[in-house]
């Protein structure tokens, strides 16, 4: 599939390319100013609004995903596991990834099967996102319309399959337009963030080949680890789940922040991750004003090399021990339910702590009308700054050696590219 | 030593038992409640001014200390590593801690010397406090004279050292009296504020008994990870110091972020130290409008047991191997110069890197005005707050069995104990 949509579109963008367009904002500017030394006669695309919009947009939301039925667990874990930005398992990560998967198969669709038979993730991505889509175009009418487009790393639907979607709408193809690719978590890892980044990378390169009059002006919201939207939504969700506590073992309760794990061997790389999900949680307790005593915990880690602790389950026995059972857990690094929250969290730790009535979960944002406006306020925020990425994004981390690392930093962090080492 | 001081001290104590008083502020107000049901007839003790104001207040600096002369490295060093608290070694702790620190002496009085002789933090600590206790003088008459002590775990003046001087300056001995233990180390780790706050227990347990009438009121000021004067200070210092780099390349030098690493241990044992240092890093990054790409980095590690990375002398090296030579280090877990900077990062990080005129460091706070003001203003709200210390300081990490850590935390968080589990 991939080939035969390659071969299609790139003969529609050989057709197209002598389309540029000089948008306004100061990078395109540049952009173009690199471009215009290649390509001359640049003509405004014909998906732009002569009369004053930049828009179309097109707000593509980046995650991991999740299979959406039992049937789609397979190959979600054989993604997973070959993923060697998400689980680094050296050069024969597609053999180890295929086996590991296939051993695990049974157990996760068991576990997939017990929270209804699938992921809810696709469906509160696409609402999210058609949501926050329709208060930009309010918010933001100089960008509108926007578009909403849903591309998951592990998951249907596939880079590979919103790309062509993209395209089929109108973008690129000589047509330009723009799309901002906007991760949907909140705090940068290079194992997931980047891992969708290299992934939007690659099927760019396949499908639109290098940047070039005509193809799609990429943007990225990289990382908004303390966005005060976020933090709210967080925030309040807590206040809800303490209040269900006695008053009077209320503020007692412990605060048990929960984000997914990462091997130290990514951490000590220099992963940014561990420490943008801290800011998270200071900026929810700053926003809580210290009520309750909290701890950061990490859950989900696989296999038998170590990973950064402590883990959830275990602090949650371990408080338990010490008598300490009003406790409340908070999914700190993902923005809708999945099966960490809803098999990992709410059957295994809680279900299997002996105290289902004092350890609770708070509600995942998922449809949460704070969030959705934090997600517009953020967009149109990012839509206006005239910023490709965030400075941030530019860095490598200092262990850093892959190359696809570099070259999809290189390319989306565009004019900012001196930066990248 | 100990033995003779404790003997004179309780003597001394039990002499002046029977002195209590009723102080203003509510924790005070609610502990003499407490007190109230074992001891009648609390009348105010001989060293506050029955005029207005509750002083004299004792400001006691706490942290690591470090060996002012050549000589004391061995002591230093022998403290260091039976503490464990710092460096959990087991059953055998004493013994193993004997064995390496007499191994590592003369390389590490070698590294003293190379630095001037000593380490300058005993002379920073009593500027730092001195200083702000004329400021606090000012800006809290209420809790006026503020007398500065200092505290170290590993160096002279000890904390048995320390307690004496405040017993033989009229602090306690039945004359009660307020001091607040305040540490010098922005971020809250189980091993450096912990291990102190353990230490102040036990010599307050040695020296005064349990707390009773006339015995010392003890309040904490145990972290202050994104103070805006601590943020601001290591900000300007920052600033300062990209000031040096060309203009056509100062947005492009990257900032390495180094604190103290931490053994996976503590780390696993759910230490809030990471998440705190990473709040600090999140905050000051902010603050400059995240002008510049960054990463957080940990040094110092010793020994074969796993730490917390990266490392921050691997990161120089391969940053500067991608090609980025333009690094400014900012060590942002300590407040004065030590020998981790004027070593360890001046003299092996950047002299060992190839490129001392590329690679550079910030500044330390040490005398800093904008820091010494931070200072005051935190011991000031402190001092005005009524509480005994933070709410996060009751609550144990999951991971922890140290007895010592749990009954030295039902002392200092005093009224709030019930929230120790």
């Amino acid at each position: 599939m991939a080939a035969r949509h390659s071969v299609a579109h790139l003969s529609r963008r050989a057709a197209g390319a002598v389309a540029c367009t000089p948008l306004r904002s100061s990078w395109l500017a540049k952009d173009l100013t690199l471009q215009a030394r290649t390509f001359a006669t640049p003509v405004p695309p014909v998906t732009q609004n002569a009369a004053g919009s930049k828009g179309p947009t097109a707000m593509v939301f980046l995650n991991m995903g999740g299979p959406s039925t039992v049937d789609e667990v397979e190959d979600f874990l054989r993604r997973l596991f070959q993923d060697g930005d998400l689980i680094p398992l050296g050069r024969l990560q597609n053999y180890i990834g295929n086996f590991i998967s296939s051993r695990r198969t049974p157990k996760i669709q068991k576990q997939y099967a017990e929270i209804g038979g699938g992921s809810p993730i696709r469906k509160w991505s696409e609402y999210q996102n058609a949501e926050m889509c329709k208060l930009l175009d309010r918010i933001s009418p100089e960008t509108a319309p926007h578009k909403p487009y849903v591309a998951f790393r592990y998951a249907n639907p596939l880079t590979e399959e919103m790309y062509n979607k993209l395209l089929d709408d109108g973008f690129g193809n000589g047509k330009g337009g723009r799309a901002v690719a906007f991760t949907q978590y909140p705090q940068y890892s290079c194992s997931t963030t980047g891992s969708s980044l290299n992934e939007l990378w690659k099927w760019r390169q396949r499908l639109e080949g290098k940047a070039g009059p005509g193809t799609i002006q990429w943007s990225v919201i990289d990382r908004w680890p303390v966005h005060p939207g976020l933090v709210d939504a967080f925030a309040s969700n807590i206040e809800k789940t303490l209040a269900e506590y006695p008053e009077d073992r209320r503020r007692e309760a412990v605060l048990l922040f929960s984000a997914h794990s990462l091997p130290m061997t990514v951490v000590n790389r220099g992963d940014p991750y561990p420490a943008e999900v801290a800011a998270t949680v200071y900026a929810v307790m700053q926003r809580l004003k210290f009520s309750n005593p909290y701890r950061l915990c990490w859950q989900s880690q696989v296999g038998p090399q170590p990973w950064l602790g402590p883990q959830t389950q275990t602090s949650v026995e371990e408080y338990i021990s010490k008598g300490q059972k009003d406790l409340v857990l908070i999914p700190i690094a993902f923005t809708s339910d999945h099966i960490e929250t809803l098999f990992e969290l709410d059957k295994e730790v809680i279900g299997e702590s002996g105290h289902a009535d004092t350890v609770k979960r708070i509600e995942s944002l998922n449809g949460n009308p704070i969030f959705i406006k934090a997600l517009a306020d953020l967009a149109k925020s990012h839509l206006g700054s005239g910023t490709v990425c965030s400075h941030q994004m530019g860095l490598r981390c200092p262990g850093c050696k892959s190359e696809r690392c570099a070259e999809s930093k290189k390319f989306f962090a565009g004019v900012e590219s001196s930066l990248t080492v």
